[in-house]
């Protein structure tokens, strides 16, 4: 079936007009993907010609009705001869988005009307095309997908600064009789902040339902003005009963691969889009991934032995124990395996009190996946099950074991070797988009003062 | 091809055993569905045979290597002949979680470890069957899944008791010249809430990427201590550019009967546990919704003839300009319509300032919608789109302007006319499972003390 000459109606924003004497053109963008749609109207239009023309500014909602042309030419398949145009929301010469290159550091300032320009545009669709992508996988491989609490009542990850949620009076704190706040008079009667991660309560699912995910918002209440650090972003956490580090190294690969691979089908012109305004080889860089057979895996002695024969000055000392610097991160992903790979069995000090401990006794059973690009993308490990050695870690690390014991009671009864993952959102989309600052992926992005 | 006498490997936890002198009988389940997988033991078994009895206790995790036995059973198809147990956890006989009935309220104890119950398996194998749904109804209707911010500077929707979020150190408050909170020492320098709705963000996003879906966390700061409120819970916002209030009804209602249809056929074993320990009815109940061709819907002033007509003594008076009470909502929806049903057109005054004023300047284009058991599931409304009304809406309802000015600026460039409605996720999974109290449709439920 041909829709040439078929009578149809559009709704959209003008991204753009063109004026001649007896005929104009209009770029209509629906907001559903990235190609605007041309109008073209002739003197035959039903409403006053000149009025229309007046209305006619960048950023109005119109309504059109005429007929679908198919054309010959191949950069603009088909366009819309209006025989009807009408007005649904004007705009004025105030509004900001006009069809010029703006900064995105200006555009961070328009945080509600961004995502009418091309480029943010773009990025969201894709945005929600990873979202959407992730819960399918998930749910194909046969995961249940979970809500773990927001509001929490500590920081066992030992993560960073925590937001305090509170119903008090700042301007009038309950004190109790040694001047101290008085938490019960709190809204959930002791001290509430906000979640840094869902992890521990995931497993307590995972330990339920087998394999289980998470997607949902975590913070930390860090002074930082990076480009790879916000207060507020999404996590997705998987954690799987039964598996591994091994198998828990094979789905974050399977993972990676089938969203890039999904989305890059979904929203190909975005991506070009993105190729043809943000990053040169994008498109052939996020194809490279998806055909990797297997990530490269070295564990962090590896890592510093290859970081010290590189013979490069990096600013940051290497030693047995240090973590990895943003640098060295780059180095081993951009510079030396020029691919995603996975870091393991880092040492015990440096990695949270949860994580399995290698026969060694010096390491655990860890993976970070570094990306060019980004870096860190994928946090993971297989988790401590056995409970005096957890319990005794707990000791080790000064965490309150008091706050762990339901944490414990999954090592009590029925514990058996389990694992997970945690994968920034943001941090996904940066690797995804080639866009350099996370506050350009997340639509309202929040940073502190 | 059949299975029968395949050698196969399975990992769970015990359910429950019974022992006979020289064979024994294990459930095991693994969390992936409602029925147990029986183990058959029998002394050719290759490790000490007593050693193991002892060790199986209800709730320790093990391994088996057998064979798959197909029956003539039609209770129980297939049974796993063990040829190797191995312990994988223990467990003892504290372990609380016994085969035998647990109330709800002692097992709202055990968070941690309640989902290995069969009645919790159930409820959150379905609650993650609505999720996951939910995510595939609307990306295969064309939304884009956003995320709306989590903390946010204001309370717009008038919705009820905030919670803050601060970094300021309660012990000590940094006080401005008129002694009081001194925001701009807070993280954002301003004070900061969790979001009551992403509402106000997603029209942003909606009139940019035209359909759009939020799925995040919603909080209420309220001292209730009902079965139907809660704390923490999450909700699903979609908002629709070019979308009147009609076509918002319609949406709702497919999207409801497509979550019930697919979730019956993906559960229909957890549903029928639920049928035959929670609610009698329940799957013929579910049926008959999604068969119904179109929900009634009639007019808040219809809706208080019917009550008035009624006879029935209600405790809360019926006017013209008052809320429905529960009792009102029970009455419509379960003795009166006995289906869902839309009540739309609500006085000004009761509903949220950005809805669309009707043209008899009385009533909003709202709609809610009405369920047996659980009376408001869905809210929504048309939004008003008109600058000069809603700048008179923000005034009579005496909110602060100027924190909205980004939102005004919505309908300042590009207007026009669109629509949204909010579900409370676990509202709907009581609605779909007949469990009463909506902590245990929520994994860590949130309460006030």
């Amino acid at each position: 079936m041909s829709y040439n000459n078929e009578k149809i109606f559009v709704q959209g924003w003008i991204r753009n007009c063109r004026f001649q004497k007896k005929v104009f053109f209009i770029n209509l963008n629906d907001g559903t993907c990235l190609k605007d749609l041309q109008i073209v109207c002739k003197e035959n239009i039903t409403i006053d010609f000149n009025y229309i023309k007046e209305k006619l500014q960048i950023g109005a909602a119109i309504y059109v009705t005429g007929r679908f042309i198919m054309t010959s030419d191949s950069v603009q398949p088909f366009e819309l001869l209006a025989s009807k145009i009408i007005i649904l929301g004007t705009s004025s010469n105030q509004y900001p988005i006009q069809p010029k290159k703006h900064s995105r550091t200006f555009l961070r300032q328009l945080t509600h009307l961004r995502l009418r320009t091309k480029l943010f545009g773009a990025i969201f669709r894709i945005r929600s095309s990873v979202c959407q992508t992730i819960h399918n996988f998930f749910h194909q491989e046969g995961f249940f997908y979970i809500q773990t609490p927001i509001i929490t009542s500590g920081d066992c990850e030992g993560a960073g600064e925590l937001f305090q949620v509170t119903t008090l009076d700042l301007n009038q704190i309950p004190l109790d009789k040694n001047r101290h706040v008085n938490y019960q008079k709190d809204f959930f009667g002791k001290k509430t902040f906000l979640t840094v991660s869902g992890q521990l309560e995931a497993e307590a699912l995972a330990l339920s339902l087998n394999k289980v995910y998470t997607f949902g918002p975590t913070f930390r209440a860090e002074n930082s003005h990076t480009t790879r650090h916000i207060s507020e972003f999404w996590m997705i956490e998987p954690e799987m009963a039964f598996y591994n580090l091994q198998q828990n190294i094979e789905l974050a690969q399977k993972m990676l691969q089938k969203v890039i691979q999904k989305c890059l089908e979904e929203n190909i012109q975005d991506f070009e889009f993105l190729q043809q305004h943000i990053e040169t080889q994008l498109i052939e860089r996020l194809r490279t991934v998806v055909h990797l057979k297997v990530f490269p895996k070295i564990t962090y002695e590896e890592a510093l032995s290859i970081l010290l024969k590189s013979n490069v000055k990096f600013e940051n000392k290497i030693f047995y124990g240090a973590d990895l610097a943003s640098e060295h991160e780059k180095f081993l992903t951009e510079v030396y395996f020029k691919t995603p790979v996975f870091i393991i069995d880092w040492p015990i000090k440096i990695k949270a009190f949860y994580m399995k401990n290698n026969l060694d006794n010096k390491t655990v059973a860890s993976m970070d996946l570094l990306v060019p690009k980004v870096g860190e993308l994928i946090g993971g490990s297989q988790r401590e099950e056995n409970l005096d050695v957890l319990m005794q870690k707990i000791k080790d690390f000064n965490i309150n074991r008091k706050e762990l014991e339901w944490y414990l009671d999954l090592r009590r009864f029925g514990s058996c070797i389990h694992s997970g993952f945690g994968v920034g959102l943001e941090r996904l989309l940066i690797y995804m988009t080639g866009i350099d600052n996370i506050r350009d992926v997340i639509a309202f992005p929040r940073v502190n003062k």
